[in-house]
């Protein structure tokens, strides 16, 4: 598990070249270098520097790699990763040998260190995070380069629009589990299970296209204060933002930039990457709503009960290596985009962060984020379930993020 | 009614100088002036303005005094409010005198014209406004001007702190009611009246002092990242902030400034003008928790019953004359210092907005907000309700808000 | 003459409300309140704190209304003078009357005084910020208020365009004069009188008018960055300026905003309010360029000798009461416009900053400005002279500035 | 000629990754990579491109590498040139070596070409730039890379400080010269030749050290305004400036970084990298001034006539490879470190620029900024001569730039 995990980190890098993995536009996308070296820092602060007998491996690679726990160490500048040319890729590759043979001696000597599954699973969340910066990164380059070649793609027609209605009821969300097993792990932000009294609702029985979202474009939607919130229409009116981040319109029409490149844009397909913002004035545009997380999540759970890891199974994850959201034959709750919710990111009723510098993992970033759920086309697939709450700046459109509506 | 509640927000600027009034320090807060203009446009735009035979007093006052209902026109950039010296104060009277006589016709013709409390009540938030605006622009001042003068106070010992224990079950939120009555008057976002599960929680039976807060701060509160939201403590390395945006230290005494100028900090008082990060890390360090909405919400109505106007009608509130928090010997929910709680201001369920330009009263602004219940020393007393949802950005610290403790 | 000059800054003051006294748009304007008040505080600290019986009016005004001497105390913020609502408008009053009795027993016991000269011209200077300052405050009220009533002007048509050929050699520059008499004044920055060689050069018989700026608008002359300085360039960009700040198009109509608000462009009248980066633009654009300031007063020197004194005598200055500029028939090297020159602003071979905390005054600005001369409509006639040097940074626009050009 | 030109550009890079290549931390440095694709670039715009047989390279290079020239067309964002991991380092050495052997054969057939020259003294100011920009980017990494290996300097004690003095008179300041000949080229802002009146001055036999400058921190220099143009001092606040932006204290004792990394400070060596702020304000210090363009230039010619030539041949350029100023027994006017005067950068009388898309090369930044002299240990020796003129903003100091005092 650990080998296959780490070394699905460097085949995302595999074909990138140096300066590639340099790459920092803004603060909040790190180099994918970074990444390859944070997630190897992860491992030595949090299990192998617990041990007398290891040595680190560079001195000062304990505070450049550390990302924000400052319970561990003052961290580099966040905005400068992208200024570390040293050390180079080639020693953050010696690096990661080198930490990956003292775990492999860990886990030989002590299958059941606590945090190594957390170890295990912030990797996965870096590999999905390494196909979003790139998008970003290569973005600012007007040449629009492609990480990685057009996959001949069927297309299906999206599945006819249609409400599920869940009744009103005292629902569990969230989970009680152990950290030490991988395969039934959760974050702390997903516990302890607890009881919601949700009124009925009806939510949508898949994600929106990218047709019906340029409908709202053409409709004016960019240019109507009613259907945005007041902090979205100031964003979109500073950022003179007139579609999705990814598009752009040329002549009469529309292209997406996506890991492929520059592509026209693919209608069927869920539209993706935009802000909460985005998604919020789309679903007044239809008169609907966005979800709260714990609608999502009580919709999940009692439209598929037990089977809900064989839908994780038929999902677009980053295994199918699409890497942008495609049509299915399926509701698609698990994949494709992550799905935005109207809930701002807040602990459960009697949260309890994880000890030690892993308590700032999740509980200090609840604010001014909202929920999002599901998995994208980015995510590893063993790393999603229903109860996992990933979490953005409404603003933020860098991340593989789209719509399902809802209605009271 | 409509006479009274006009009359007192004049009183309040009655010891004011017309430099006074013209003062705008910062964007979000206004002048003096201007509230006294845009309560006037309320009944103007949203009241008169339906009726044909009405002459409007000034055509350009329409969108000049307009806040931010962009349905209804284009409204002057709120951070120049400060800048417009003319229409003189003087005008501004004159202006309020014609709209008074229209609309005291109107009452007559219409006593049960819609959206009458409406703009009741949009003029005591105003009231409050002004005091909290005057307070925040006085202090740029480096000399300290007092707005009134010192009244003599025989401050209580605060309560000996207790635990109330509120029971697990489901809990009746919200309010269902017509705006028609200016006395059992809501506003949009109290309504629907709905269901909330909870489970058991402890609230305290009263604010946080200057006492307990300072031993925060000598603590080494604001040096210790442990205690503070991500946002939180990036907001106070960014604005170094040491202690609360009104307290002084000279030396080794603490000061605060008030709307009696600079005064050796009231050490019995409640906390007050903090913002929801300082709130939030007080909580933290004190291993406590700051309540939900609806834990707050559901305390009162347990604890109170069917006498909370009368826990109300005891409260330190605008009427008082006191203008800052101190001390009474009661579990004063009610009046003091609005108190934050940890949820983000989000629609209930079913929520629907007024109809009209009166939608963007409430609804637009649910996002990247905490809410804060109870009321302070400048909300007038009859404005005040158990129901009531105020909302502000976490780093705010220029309303007079304070801290009720809570845990699971 | 003290109570004269004072008197007139009283005066230019008396059609104001306390509101408009108070406003300060930007950091580069100050209050009118501001104006009065600081003026005073010059004749207090370089003149009457030097006496040892002299009592201060408040011991606070010391250094709330220094401007910029760091070596008599730390200033209260330039950019928040605007704040100061207290003291009120009345109460600088009184510190005028204050001190104006204190300085006629000064002027009667030591009619020699160092320094007593300075203060005058120290508030001449000021009274022109005043009118500066309040057209630009102004013009931030969308109701385009006016600061006076206009008066009926039969504007002459501009001189026939004419080179003025000034031949190779050595040219005097500067002045030599003690700083003690009134009339024969002139700062340091004007001192030592030097020699200048200059090669032979053409400079225009007169200023740019409105007509002939409106014929480089209207040829493209803000979308060719060809004309621009790269500064420039990036400058009109960033503020999306398409003609003169104080200009307004309504459909195919071009407005000028003035003090006696906004009036339909005088199109004979000499261009003003144009930053250097506008100026220099044009030159370029008419294939000619801006004269230095050693060719801009050699010319004058050259061209009126020792007539210099009654060409100011005809110019439209302050006390013609117009304020703004109208076209005369005379070459109007004084008055009307201040003229920018090529010249960036830098100290005079064997320049010496007068004394103390005077040293300040002119010499620490030397740096990043260009030089201006021969004063403008704004300007009391007893101000100025051929070797004035007037100061700002190139993107400034809010001082009445316009353009002679020049020529090789 | 051509060839050994090009090839040390390459050479300068050759110790470099192609992560190092792409750094660029700050909109003012490029990556080293641009550089090698800009200078290119340069050959194929203005020399082959006019030819009808000639072939891009590839179609976008020719706005991708364009620096500034607006003619041209519209530039690559100069803040983003970080950015372009593609086209990759490897990409833009075979874009050089299409142009080179492009080139061959141009100078071959025309051997004559006009531009030739500019071209190649193009690359020279590069390669200069090439080694500011990496110490830059280098120094934002806190594990400050080296990027050559030190030599070993036996560094000489400084001259006794000793006053040239130059008589009044006038002085012959800049050339006349064709651009055909690399020899004997110069850029248009040195043109024309001219005639200056000086007054008599004295000019320092030598460069500030860092020992000097030492004592001018230690004396409180950088806490003091009275040494301070304003705005530097406004500058030095806000950066909280304590010291040169190289330099580092730790304890008691200072260091430098420098392109062999962090070593201890060198006292004897010239000082280097300060601002125009911090070379004036020392001037203060000591109670001199910086020179004018014109008085350094006629010191020049007036000491060396016509051996300035043998006097460059001594000096310590980029050929000595020690890439930082030693102290050397000579008056070293040329190499070490450039030398701010205090004369704005402005056209000369008559100047006349370049013609088409060369003249933006310098006349369109003739503002703002101060003119340097002599050259660095960064220049190449061929590129420097008695008339050039450097030009950088008042604060900046990412180029190798120090002080040489003179006095009235």
């Amino acid at each position: 598990m650990y080998a296959k995990i780490r070394r699905q980190s460097e085949q995302l890098a595999a074909n990138l070249s140096a300066e590639d993995c340099n790459l920092q536009a803004i603060y909040f996308t790190s180099p994918v270098k970074w990444h390859l070296a944070h997630t190897t820092w992860f491992f030595e602060t949090f299990l192998l520097n617990h041990h007398p007998k290891y040595q680190l491996y560079h001195p000062d690679f304990i505070w450049l790699f550390n990302s924000y726990y400052l319970s561990v160490n003052l961290p580099h500048t966040r905005s400068q990763r992208g200024l570390l040319s040293r050390p180079t890729l080639e020693e953050i590759y010696n690096y990661r040998k080198y930490v990956d043979n003292a775990m492999q001696q860990l886990i030989l000597e002590n299958p059941k260190e606590p945090y190594f599954s957390v170890g295990l699973h912030h990797e996965e969340q870096h590999q999905e995070l390494i196909l979003t910066d790139i998008l970003y990164n290569f973005y600012q380059n007007p040449l629009y380069p492609a990480y990685h070649q057009k996959k001949e793609i069927q297309e299906k027609e999206p599945l006819a629009f249609q409400w599920y209605e869940i009744p009103e009821g005292i629902y569990s969300i969230g989970t009680s589990t152990s950290i030490q097993n991988y395969h039934s792990f959760a974050y702390d932000n997903e516990m302890p299970q607890h009881k919601v009294f949700l009124h009925s609702y009806k939510i949508a029985n898949r994600l929106v296209t990218n047709a019906e979202y340029l409908e709202f474009i053409e409709a004016g939607g960019y240019e109507n204060p009613s259907f945005w919130l007041s902090d979205g229409w100031d964003f979109i009116q500073a950022s003179q933002r007139k579609m999705p981040y990814y598009w752009q319109k040329q002549g009469k029409d529309y292209f997406l930039f996506t890991l492929e490149g520059l592509i026209p844009l693919p209608e069927k397909s869920p539209v993706s990457h935009i802000s909460f913002y985005e998604a919020d004035a789309y679903a007044r545009f239809r008169q609907t709503r966005l979800p709260t997380e714990a609608e999502w999540e009580a919709a999940v759970k009692t439209l598929y009960g037990d089977i809900i890891s064989s839908k994780i199974a038929e999902g677009n994850f980053l295994e199918t290596g699409l890497l942008r959201p495609v049509q299915k034959k399926s509701e698609d709750f698990f994949g494709n985009a992550w799905e935005w919710t109207v809930s701002h990111y807040e602990p459960y009723p009697n949260y309890v962060p994880w000890e030690n510098g892993l308590g700032e993992y999740n509980g200090k970033f609840m604010n001014n984020q909202r929920v999002l759920k599901g998995g994208s086309c980015f995510t590893p697939k063993e790393h999603i379930r229903a109860t996992y709450r990933n979490f953005f700046q409404p603003e933020m459109t860098w991340q593989a993020a789209g719509i399902r509506l809802a209605k009271s």
